[in-house]
């Protein structure tokens, strides 16, 4: 399909950003929000150009495959929806999913977007937001991580914010497993209800984090699961910074579609 | 591209949503957002497959072109986009804004999907906003219409109504003045200012529906433009149900694609 760009003159033509949504559905709509939150834009036509596929019964589920409970390698079928988004024509991808970040799926996906010969630029979830932990503590740290048991025992953020200087700080184990609940219980988990989230995830969220910040010191906050976002949007708990790795792939996006459109980030450092 | 749904096998498999995003792209993410929220879903693979494609840089303003002030018609470009989007294997198609539904810019996007020869149903947002309102005044009503200048003076949702025995009430000219900056003032506006909207432009909204049912004695008020409701979230204003197309026209996506999916809503007849 070719459209001409009604941009203006003055600016570069952005990149196409495709997103791969539907891990879970909440996580993508809720990264194309703030990719509008964070674009510089006066009316319709200053936005960039997006495409989000939402396909989450094509995608069997990311935990089972890491946690050994089945062998059906989700990566396949993600790859798929990579390559549907770039022969659509979008030269920046993410994907609002920490988990599928795993190598062991990540490597797949990426495989099949690389057979496509295509020219698109991959933004880590996980490399975004370390980078910005490391922004926040230049001096290094202890950083709070909160995500799935699949995400944590993958060791995605640990080894990252390892290599970046920092020092990763686990919830309890019993911590560990509420936060999963909280995000998969059928029965009042973010994934069941998003919209609202129940109280009942919202409350064990931000117990989970004040137990990080009160009793473990941690000085910073690092929402690791694309889902906690949806229920906890504070920017700072109980002092501490909190980042919200969907909202720093959104910024990461726009930079990569077209940097003049990003708006200025509030960051402070520690 | 082809990938095996799955889909629990005692439901059919659901239909493809594609949405024409971009008119504006706050448009496009709310009705992203009320797909989700009515769909009966336990988990992300019960969420239904939708794409969103936003792409404002490539649409001219629908109103400039309805109002005479440019000859440019958006119709080419959104049938591309309704194109794309049916290439990719959307069969239900949905396009969040009001004033593109005026019949000189949707009938060239629709001729030119009907040109792929695919089997695409397109759900009108306008067809859908009038039925809903039927359902709620069954025996016929004053409507109070809140929309762009362009969809009011294009008499899109009047004639509707009017073919379904209702009585469409407008905003006095001053009123009327006031929802379209409320939606496009570049200093306080809804396209310009989304997330949050400014508290001048929610003012406004809700002053003119005041207004409406107060002074003019409407039954219901209609929310005729994709912007409004992005703005205005109460579901009843002054005891008078307020209907938000966007809302309709996520369930009627739904429906389209897999009916078993559709939450049931708490319509009541007045």
């Amino acid at each position: 399909m070719t459209v001409v760009q009604r941009f203006s003159d003055h600016l570069p033509v952005p990149r196409t950003i495709g997103i791969v949504g539907g891990l879970g559905p909440y996580a993508g709509y809720d990264l194309v929000r703030k990719i509008f939150r964070w674009t510089k834009a006066g009316g319709d036509q200053d936005h960039l150009p997006i495409m989000l596929h939402s396909f989450p019964g094509w995608i069997p589920g990311r935990p089972s495959f890491l946690l050994g409970q089945t062998e059906e390698n989700p990566g396949e079928d993600i790859g798929g929806i990579m390559e549907q988004l770039a022969r659509n024509g979008a030269t920046v991808i993410g994907m609002p999913c920490n988990t599928a970040h795993s190598p062991r799926i990540l490597n797949v996906a990426l495989e099949r977007l690389r057979r496509t010969g295509l020219d698109v630029t991959f933004v880590s979830i996980i490399e975004s937001a370390v980078r910005e932990v490391r922004e926040l503590c230049p001096g290094g740290g202890r950083i709070g991580l909160m995500g799935t048991v699949a995400t944590l025992q993958t060791r995605l953020y640990q080894d990252e914010l390892e290599k970046a200087g920092l020092e990763p700080v686990l919830p309890d184990g019993n911590d560990c497993a509420l936060v999963q609940r909280a995000i998969s219980d059928p029965e009042f988990g973010i994934k069941a209800f998003s919209d609202p989230v129940s109280p009942k995830a919202c409350q064990i969220l931000l117990d989970v984090a004040h137990r990080l910040v009160e009793e473990k010191r941690v000085s910073v906050v690092l929402l690791g699961c694309t889902e906690i976002p949806v229920a906890v949007t504070e920017s700072r708990l109980w002092d501490a910074p909190v980042v919200d790795a969907t909202s720093v792939l959104a910024r990461e996006l726009i930079r990569a579609s077209c940097p003049e459109r990003l708006k200025e980030s509030s960051t402070f450092q520690l």
